[in-house]
């Protein structure tokens, strides 16, 4: 690299690229278990709405257009929300490139380096790189059946206050089906939650992938349905629910948030083809029904991974999950996560260590807990799924069998 | 809005939703010579590469995506590029979200609060914000008919280390038909410009949304082309050359600047399916007739607009452009752009204060020459642009004569 002066957020970044494990780079036989790709079956045919978009709209659609997101599109999210216990207007809202383009956003509205944000032990692995170039420091906080302990958050809050260290400045929660521990706030928690944000002067970033994933049981109020104090600032997506590919979310928060949101998003408003395709396919009858369809068909790969475990792998402990893509596996405690995850991958079976969703890990402020992974059925077909966990069996078998 | 404690760089940002005129924001009869908007009828027919890359292409460009963007896009850019005089591969190569998104993410890789970085007087306006909220301070150097004065840029530096100031993180510029001033540098003029930065440890940034949208002459070669030593971020777009509406442009750098910047790109991978669009797009033989289309239709605009002032406003004087969207306008020293663009604004025409190109301006640091106006010729059709002048000859003579 030439001598260039990086600015301290690059400088400690690594030049190595990160692996990931996209369904296109897969050598054939391999099994991912890995990320929260979607099912290929699933992604829907979006050939006529692309159309619709590309000729009859494509002054709008090729076209520059606004930083907020366009009109029609935001309406359409914010009657979506609304049907889902929330009360806002298009002015409410923002569209970005996909949740972590949210999270960023929200990250350049509210953190400066130094500052403090809490975060569930474990946490969406993804976000922790996303928060950490900011220069925060992570507060871990555990979660019990019920989601993040608020209790706990206040304990350790009240110390911090004790000791003169600053305020968080926000909350990350997956209050839905979290990532990884698949665990659903009930209402009476997240009221504490908000409750005790607001009193706090703290902004909770609840972010909604799986949302509208649920396979059984009644949703359960969002944390923006609740808040009535206007610190929620919730993040939503069409990647689990249309396609990751569009790269398209939105962030709904009080209207002089999302004006600030809008002067930071610099690249100046997201694909207005995109927005269109999305809302050429939202009002159409084909939406109902493809979201029905995704939600079967993931509660038969949850059910299809949740019964081969049960079968090959009865000592494992499963929190089963309502909605959404993912297990968490507790193995029992002497068995390390971080080998089985190694030894699988060289076995073809691909998953992801349960150590790298603690956020103390990667700052090398606290030694995680090593006896979980995280298991995805969202991309193998169900034989697949069976497959797969029964080749894992084997390796854990050989593994603890040594 | 709720008591949230906002980042330093946010907390001046004012709510003001900023005032753009988007085509279909317009009301009728307004003529748009403000933004650099693309000619609807130049708009191509996409409809065709967008069924491909839904059907034949579906598992690849509705799923997620790596972070550097597409092997086979990146191909065809090396390619594209290297046509032009470079000598690059795919590794050099990261797809962002508009060239927008490409400033920004250099900004992230480059710059801390405080820093000083090298910009023209006058300069692209939309950039001043998007280096602005890093809390950079700008140095500001003219131009002469080659563009940027390097004579003035070497003194500058030399007095800023004899008063112990810190060197500046990176040169902003465009070199191709520059945004606003319309030149064009020549060969000899680069060279010494990268010498320089080379010498000092600058960055240069090399932003060329114009560069294929030449009229007349030979091409120069681009500052990247001349670059031996890996000083050069080059910043490139589909916006121009095919539609802003895609969102979609690519950074051209040194593979280990490239790796850093991936890992600051928290959207975590550009649309698939934009880049499928686009490389099918590219490697069909529309691909070529289209940007010949562009340069014929822009070349049109170009000189009826001139042709129109020539004969309107001949005491207006004009910097003739080779290629690009933009003519810059010098009114007598006597007469006021902001007004002349207020006055326009209130008959109809949108044009742009030449203040607003002047990043001291917007700093509070320096009073802008006031005699300028731009005007863009890219959205009007010719004979909009021929009604349009007159029109603003009719407002420039009323406010004149007063």
């Amino acid at each position: 690299m030439a001598d260039l002066r990086l600015a301290r957020r690059a400088a400690g970044l690594s030049t190595v690229f990160p692996g990931s494990h996209f369904p296109s780079e897969l050598d054939d036989g391999v099994i991912a278990f890995d990320s929260g790709f979607a099912a290929p079956d699933l992604l829907p045919d979006l050939t006529p709405f692309a159309e619709i978009a590309l000729n009859a709209h494509r002054g709008e659609t090729l076209q520059y257009s606004a930083g907020q997101g366009q009109p029609l599109l935001r309406d359409w999210i914010a009657d979506l929300m609304n049907r889902d216990g929330c009360t806002l207007t298009a002015q409410n809202l923002l569209i970005v490139n996909g949740a972590k383009n949210g999270l960023d956003l929200i990250s350049r509205l509210l953190l400066d380096e130094g500052d403090a944000i809490v975060v569930t032990a474990p946490m969406y692995f993804t976000a922790i790189p996303i928060f950490g170039v900011y220069g925060v420091e992570f507060i871990e906080i555990g979660q019990d059946e019920a989601g993040i302990r608020v209790d706990e958050l206040e304990a350790t809050l009240a110390r911090r206050a004790a000791e003169g260290l600053t305020a968080p400045k926000l909350i990350y929660n997956v209050a839905d089906f979290h990532n990884p521990s698949g665990v659903t706030m009930p209402l009476a928690r997240r009221r504490a939650l908000i409750e005790l944000a607001a009193r706090n002067h703290i902004a909770i970033v609840e972010d909604t992938p799986y949302r509208r994933v649920r396979f059984e049981g009644e949703a359960v109020p969002s944390l923006k349905a609740l808040d009535t104090h206007g610190v929620v600032l919730h993040v939503g997506t069409f990647s689990k629910l249309v396609a990751p590919g569009l790269r398209m979310g939105w962030i709904a928060a009080d209207p002089a948030i999302i004006a600030r949101l809008i002067r930071l998003k610099a690249e100046g408003g997201s694909s207005a083809l995109i927005q269109r395709i999305l809302y050429e396919f939202g009002r159409s009858p084909a939406f109902d029904a493809h979201v029905a369809r995704v939600r079967d068909a993931y509660r038969q790969r949850r059910d299809r991974m949740l019964a081969s475990l049960d079968r090959e792998l009865p000592e494992i402990r499963v929190q089963v999950p309502d909605g959404g893509y993912y297990l968490w596996l507790t193995l029992p405690v002497h068995v390390d996560g971080d080998r089985l995850a190694a030894d699988a991958e060289a076995a073809g079976i691909n998953l992801i260590a349960g150590s790298r969703f603690f956020a103390g890990a990667t700052t090398g402020n606290r030694a995680p807990p090593r006896n979980h992974v995280r298991l995805s059925y969202s991309f193998a077909d169900p034989d697949t799924i069976e497959a797969g966990i029964v080749r894992l069996a084997e390796v854990y078998r050989a593994m603890t069998a040594r």
